[in-house]
């Protein structure tokens, strides 16, 4: 059976922002960073989180990160712009390009901001939800930090899970929150499995002959599979184009695999794209009727077996409520191991910052 | 075995634009539909193009669409518009919408356009290339005219095929062009099947019991399958948030199905997004990048058994090429059923205009 520690938000974000001062990060990026990496943790998307930060660091000590970057707006219209990330810590980059859009979109009424030289940035949904308190709507796109995903019917790994995630308000009931990569799995779940001791299922991945692959162990061996086949093939592209291409950042053969190598530049590049309802007339009555369709989906009839009809977001939004009165999950493999890196690096244990909860499941 | 009779793009067109004018469509308006719809058979989306015409003839001899319709912008700020199509012929409504985005693109360098009060307009592709000669790339988004899709894990169709379409433009290559329904198979890919006499692979459709349905003349019996299991449900649901409730179309319950009901305005919705290419620097150098990464995919290594590896929208391409020189087919079931409705409204039959291939397969 694996076992999980059981952690507040304040502790998990006071454990990554020492991390990230320690190695020459400003306290303000530290602190704006770790407050999304324990978000991601918060809402369930634990291959996004505080696992990530073993990485971050390895990648900021080889000098694969610029600690001071000069975040800048290269290319600019009413309703468009293109940030610069100066290869800083991609948290950083991200929200400084959805903060953008929100404001763009409250005088275009729509606006798209790409990144270039941004980096990996957490979960696609930590973003898309940022316009949610402005009474907008966002769609998020990501290239993927490493190829993991041949075309339909190839064997060279030329893109990425490359995600899509898109946030709507409502009114009563949890915003609709869609996340996902565009592969069958992410590769953060897959190292997720692996952290778990757990076997993957059928379908995430296959292996150079076109077998099933279900060690997570042997993730390098193979290549995820796209939903829909050809279908998912298509959306992994477009959105590498979108995301990467079209805003100068990095796609196909460019991306760089971080997990492998700590310090060439990656130029990953995102796309967000903010809508403002009250462009589009009164944003109560839209906000009603995503309520309305909302309620209908949830009380219509179900398939034999099924207790619950889930809406895109709501397992995140329940989570997200649990965790904050039960603590946030980290398997104990994983606490172990930062617990390492915090004597490798001189700062407190996480389990030795002061609110750990002691809930051992 | 299935035969077809082969047509030119002219003899389409002309049938079509000959149909809808016997119904009181202003000429002009007939001609631009008409076009759009020959050119839906001529890319070899053959569930959008003539197959639709005596649907569409039944819905305007019914009165549910609008032959005079007032099309005008009815929300508007820098980068957005919503048009009200005043339930006219979808091809219509959509094509000003596009047109107003790619206007709008061309100043704030991006623009989002919404329809309400408008109809089915064949397929998703045909509106997003539109911005392909204008060194634009499109994302085009579709709310299905009759739902076919219950949520994950639930037997009420309260979603439709939901399309997704992206133009993306190139600079030798043909164009990047997706069109994909969120579900498995389209609507009107079955309906094809049915015309062909052709049983439906597994996992297209399921029956009420959860149990795969293959037979595409028990259509109604059953539902599609979305994408990647939730997560293509998901995609449908956004997909009709965004084309639908956001331009205050229909959406859920208030689907008409068109299949079923022809006289009941519909208040079909889409959204078309534009981006100019320009805003983020040279065209010439995206699309060059375009080009490089479609390379790359096409001469990649291949998994044993597979001859090509082909890009979104490459056998669209090809089909038009093929299809201008050797003719469009057309199954002879449709053919007969097209005659038929000729004598029905007056006009000449399809096999009657002058310039038909006689070449039978």
């Amino acid at each position: 059976m694996n076992t999980s520690n059981y952690f507040s938000f304040n502790t998990l974000q006071q454990f990554i922002e020492n991390a990230l001062v320690s190695q020459g990060l400003p306290q303000e990026d530290a602190s704006q960073v770790s407050k999304l990496m324990a978000e991601a943790d918060l809402q369930g998307s634990d291959g996004h989180g505080i696992i990530r930060l073993p990485q971050y660091i390895k990648r900021i000590r080889s000098g694969g990160i610029n600690k001071h970057p000069k975040i800048r707006v290269v290319h600019e219209r009413a309703a468009m712009a293109v940030v610069d990330g100066d290869n800083g810590m991609g948290h950083l980059v991200v929200t400084r390009a959805v903060d953008l859009a929100i404001e763009k979109a409250s005088e275009a009424g729509v606006a798209w901001v790409n990144t270039r030289f941004s980096n990996h940035a957490g979960p696609a949904s930590l973003y898309s939800r940022r316009a949610l308190e402005h009474n907008m709507l966002a769609l998020y796109f990501a290239v993927g930090n490493a190829n993991h995903l041949p075309p339909w019917g190839g064997m060279e790994m030329l893109l990425s899970t490359n995600p899509i995630s898109v946030a709507i308000p409502t009114k009563n009931e949890p915003p609709v929150v869609l996340d996902m990569a565009t592969t069958v799995a992410a590769y953060g779940k897959v190292k997720a499995k692996a952290k778990r001791g757990e076997m993957m299922p059928a379908g995430w991945m296959i292996d150079r002959q076109g077998e099933p692959l279900l060690d997570p162990n042997k993730a390098s061996e193979g290549f995820l599979l796209p939903i829909g086949d050809h279908k998912g093939y298509g959306l992994a592209l477009i959105v590498g184009l979108l995301a990467g291409t079209l805003g100068g950042a990095a796609m196909g053969r460019d991306v760089v695999d971080f997990n492998a190598d700590h310090v060439t530049t990656t130029n990953t590049g995102q796309a967000i794209l903010v809508i403002d309802l009250a462009a589009f007339g009164d944003p109560e009555k839209f906000k009603h009727e995503v309520d309305k369709l909302i309620c209908d989906i949830k009380n219509s009839e179900r398939l034999p077996g099924i207790d619950r009809i889930w809406l895109p977001g709501e397992q995140s939004h329940e989570k997200r409520n649990r965790y904050m009165t039960d603590g946030i999950p980290v398997a104990t493999g994983l606490v172990n191991e930062l617990n390492l890196l915090a004597t490798e690096i001189g700062i407190d244990a996480l389990t030795n910052i002061s609110d750990t909860y002691d809930h051992i499941v």
